[in-house]
């Protein structure tokens, strides 16, 4: 899940990383491997803003059992996001190739 | 880094772990402390594209140890990127917030 950086979007870190994770964890497993969040700081340009101000990472080990555990658990994930941001995230499922 | 998914876009994933990847650690090394390198499967929506084909991460104690390990090698990785790709590449400094 990547939040596109906009100038005055509200994003509350320490919400997200205190309760929404431990939220999303709680609903998602045992399916969910791990997790992780980076706070954007600023983009490859001296004083450019970053793309993002958050990226977190879930990890399953399959897309299968991403959206078997995503498909229950969905609804109260995506009731949280009001809590700590106005902004629309960006989903993109990977896969590791490098570790 | 990031690189955005287009259609009729080059990206060669075996040379971007095999040869790009080991290039980058050599060249930055001992700064660098780990890499890792995700491939683009899909957006959020079914059928969706990936907003990017390839996502990279790499690691280092602070935002001036990377700063300083890329001003003496970032010409070698940059003469190297289009070896594997016609892509140009989002940059975007983070700060692990979880892990």
């Amino acid at each position: 899940m990547l939040y596109p950086y906009r100038v005055d979007a509200r994003f509350d870190m320490d919400y997200y990383c205190d309760s929404h994770m431990p939220l999303v964890q709680r609903t998602l497993k045992p399916a969910i491997k791990g997790v992780a969040v980076d706070k954007g700081l600023a983009g490859g340009a001296p004083g450019e803003a970053p793309s993002y101000v958050a990226i977190c990472h879930l990890l399953f080990d399959s897309v299968d059992a991403f959206q078997k555990a995503f498909e229950s658990g969905s609804e109260t994930i995506l009731r949280d996001i009001p809590n700590y941001t106005d902004i629309e995230p960006v989903v993109q499922i990977s896969e590791i190739m490098l570790d």
